[in-house]
C-alpha cells in the first residue's frame, strides 16, 4: 500500500488515521472531510496525515480509498470521484449496513473500479475525531462483504489491510451480515432508542422526575442510545426489512413474556431467565466481554 | 443501634454486613443464612458478624432486622420471627418492589410490630457472599417507604441507618415506587431477557452463530439479563401491573418507529435519536453515570 485516503475524518475515519499512521501502513495519508468543526479539531490535535482541499488531489494520490462518512453520503460522493479515479485505485468503506450501499455503488461507481465493503466491529457513543483512538479496532472482528463474484485479489488487499490495522477478518456476503447485525446490533440500538423515549413519555404523563433513578438499567441503555443519529438513521433505512422482522420477533417473545408474568407461570419465567444466562457466558468465552462484576460505576 | 440481624447474606446481604461492620454501626451482628454453599462462603471470606443456627437466636437478640432474601420468602420468614419478636425490634429489606410485599407484610406480620421498606438502587449482575463488597451503597439512591400513616420515629431511624451505610435516601410511596421502577429498572431487565432471548431464536432459526458479533450492542444487553433470576422473578410477579403497562407504552413505541423505519421518515427518526441524547446527558449530570466513551471494553 502507497497512500491512502480518508474520506470522513470522524470517530472511526480518526481512529483509522491514527493507527495507519503508527503502524506504518501507508507512505501518505490523506484527509478528505467536508466539515470545518472537525477540520479545526484536527489541526488542533496535530493529527497525522495531509489535508486535502479537493477530493480530487486525495483520490487521484491513493491506493486506497476509506469512507467513512454516513452512508447517506456515498452516492454523492461517489459520483464526485467518478469523474477523476482510476482503475489502479480500490475503494473499501466502514458502514454498518451492507446490502444497500451495494446497490448504490452497483448502480452509481464507474465500471473497472473495485469496491471492496468492510465492517469493522467498533465504535462508541460519543462522536468527533477528539474522540478516536488508535486501539479503536485493535482485537475486533471486521467483517468483509464476499460475494460470488468479488474477485480474490481485491479481498486480499483489504484483508491483508485490517489485519495491518488489528483486526479479526472473517468474510461473509453483504445478506448474511445485514441479518445477523440486525439482531445483534441495530435491535439493540433501536430497543435502546425507544425504551429511553418510554422514560421520557413516562416522565411526561406522570409529571415526576425518575431519570435520577436510571442506575438501577435505564442508565445502560442510555449509553447506547446516545450514538450518532446521522450514522443510526442511515443503518435503520438501509436495513429496514431485516430490521422489521428482528422487532416482530421480539415484540412477540415481549408479549409472551407479558403473558407469562401476568398467569405467574413459573416454570416459563424461571427457564427464560437460566437460558438467557447461558448467552452471556457464551459472550464471555468468546471474549467479547469481560466477567468482572459492574456495580455503580464511577 | 445495637445489634443487627441480617437474614439471606448474598451479594446485597454481605455488602451491607461488611458496610456495618467497618462503620462500627451496630455492636453485634447476627447473620441467617439458609444456603449451606454460602455459609462455607462466608466463612471461608473471614466475613465479620456471627452466624446464627436458629432464627430466633438473631430475631430475640437484634434491633434491627434486615431482610435480604428474595421477595418471595418473606411470607414464610415473617411466620416463622411472628414466633418470638418484640415490638421493640424493627424490620427493614431491600427488595425491588414494595406495593405487593407491603401487602403481604400487613396481612402475615403480627401485629405492633413496625417493618419500614427500604430499596437501595444497587446490585449487580453476579450474585454471592464473593461479589458483595463494602462501597455497594455507597453514594447510590435509596427509597424509604413512607405512606401516610408511617410512624415518623421509625422513618428516622432507617434513614439514619442508610445514611451512615453512606446511601442519599429519598422518601416516598409504595405506590410510586413500583411506577418509578417499573419503567427505570424492571422494563429494561425485561427487554434484555427478551432481546438475548430473540437472538437464541434467531440463531437457532438461521443455524450461523452470531454471538461473537456481539460487541455491536448485544453484549451490553446480556449483562444485564444475566442478573440473578429467583430476584427477578419475584419482582416481575410483584409488579406485574405497572410492568405490563410500561411494555405495551414500549411496544406502542417500537411499532411507531418499525413504521417510520419503513416510510424512510426522516424528520421523525431524526427527531427522536436527538430526543433521546438529552436523557443521556441528564444521566450524566445527575450523576448516575459517567462520560467517559465505552469502547470495546477489555
Amino acid at each position: 500500500m502507497k497512500n491512502i485516503l480518508i474520506i470522513g475524518c470522524g470517530l472511526l475515519g480518526s481512529s483509522l488515521l491514527r493507527q495507519i499512521s503508527k503502524k506504518k501502513i501507508a507512505k501518505k495519508i490523506f484527509i478528505y472531510e467536508k466539515s470545518k468543526l472537525n477540520i479545526t479539531k484536527i489541526k488542533k490535535l496535530r493529527l497525522p496525515g495531509i489535508i486535502v482541499k479537493s477530493l480530487k488531489e486525495g483520490v487521484v494520490n491513493s491506493d486506497l480509498i476509506i469512507f467513512c462518512t454516513p452512508m447517506s453520503e456515498y452516492k454523492n460522493m461517489i459520483l464526485k470521484i467518478n469523474n477523476f479515479i482510476s482503475s489502479k485505485t480500490l475503494i473499501t468503506d466502514i458502514g454498518s449496513s451492507k446490502l444497500e450501499t451495494s446497490k448504490i455503488i452497483k448502480k452509481f461507481l464507474k465500471k473497472k473500479i473495485h469496491w471492496i465493503q468492510s465492517h469493522p466491529i467498533a465504535g462508541s457513543e460519543v462522536s468527533g475525531p477528539e474522540h478516536g483512538k488508535e486501539s479503536m479496532f485493535y482485537g475486533r472482528w471486521c467483517i468483509v462483504i464476499k460475494e460470488k463474484n468479488t474477485p480474490k485479489n481485491n479481498i486480499n488487499i483489504i484483508t491483508k489491510f485490517w489485519k495491518k490495522i488489528g483486526s479479526k477478518v472473517v468474510l461473509m456476503s453483504a445478506e448474511k451480515h445485514d441479518k445477523i447485525f440486525s439482531i445483534t446490533s441495530h435491535l439493540p440500538h433501536l430497543i435502546a432508542y425507544n425504551l429511553v423515549k418510554s422514560a421520557q413519555d413516562f416522565e411526561k404523563k406522570q409529571s415526576y422526575g425518575l431519570i435520577k433513578f436510571s442506575a438501577g438499567g435505564l442508565r445502560d441503555f442510555s449509553r447506547i442510545a446516545a450514538s450518532n443519529q446521522i450514522m443510526w438513521r442511515d443503518i435503520f433505512f438501509n436495513n429496514k426489512d431485516n430490521i422489521s422482522k428482528a422487532i416482530d420477533l421480539f415484540i412477540k417473545n415481549l408479549n409472551q413474556f407479558k403473558k407469562d408474568i401476568n398467569l405467574k407461570n413459573n416454570k416459563s419465567i424461571i427457564k427464560k431467565l437460566i437460558q438467557t444466562k447461558k448467552v452471556r457466558s457464551k459472550i464471555i468465552r468468546l471474549k467479547q466481554d469481560i466477567d468482572k462484576p459492574d456495580f455503580g460505576r464511577n
